[in-house]
């Protein structure tokens, strides 16, 4: 209980990653508050972000880093980093130019569940970029 | 790939949960936009948050279902629950009427990483109510 105040009241930035060597990480859009999208880093990934200014995750389906924008342009760059109080989560304010997820939306989050039934989700955004367009350079 | 923009266009509510049977769920703040906490759910802290209307959680630590608030009075009441692209993170959007960090802040999210260092926290909120006093009943 001692270690957990101590973790809770200090100005050591200790992020703890999970058996998978990973913390997740919310990028959320300075500006307007929208949560865009969560990923997760590895320490290199976090290392990464810090040091180049642009969020960097890793890719856990590539398993590999993974600048956020690299294929698609649409980068993050990095305003602040929070961090929760067991130092288990971050949160990622970020400032970003174009749509954040790779559907076409501005937010990963474009869907809810609807409140007559609970298995039912509902659009609440419409597309704002044409992934085909964006990323068909790819190959 | 077919199946993955299935998923992504589908109102089908399908929440994957990962190999401990969990989802993170982030609690926004549905009037600020500020970020609150991340937590995770099993099946059932999903259908009881949805049942009830209030946030339920699965303590990772204590292996239980715990409704957010039963020790503090500090609950969630929840407005609307936003899923991602591939339907394996949640954002709560709640409606809050006190602190929601255990350790007295409104939001988890208390400190931020230095700009000056790479490795301090500075903290960026005060305290908003006395945790001694909110769970002094719990011993």
């Amino acid at each position: 209980m001692a270690a957990k105040q101590e973790l809770e009241a200090s100005t050591e930035f200790a992020p703890k990653f999970d058996e998978h060597g990973l913390i997740p990480a919310i990028a959320q859009d300075a500006r307007t508050g929208q949560i865009l999208m969560v990923a997760y880093m590895n320490r290199q990934a976090l290392e990464a972000t810090i040091q180049s200014g642009y969020a960097t995750y890793f890719s856990r389906s590539r398993r590999e880093l993974w600048k956020k924008g690299q294929e698609s342009g649409h980068f993050q760059k990095v305003e602040q980093i929070l961090v929760d109080c067991d130092q288990d989560c971050l949160v990622l304010k970020v400032s970003v130019e174009a749509g954040q997820c790779h559907a076409g939306y501005q937010s990963c989050f474009y869907r809810a569940l609807s409140k007559s039934t609970d298995k039912k989700l509902e659009f609440i955004a419409e597309k704002v970029f044409d992934p085909q367009e964006t990323y068909k350079k790819q190959g």
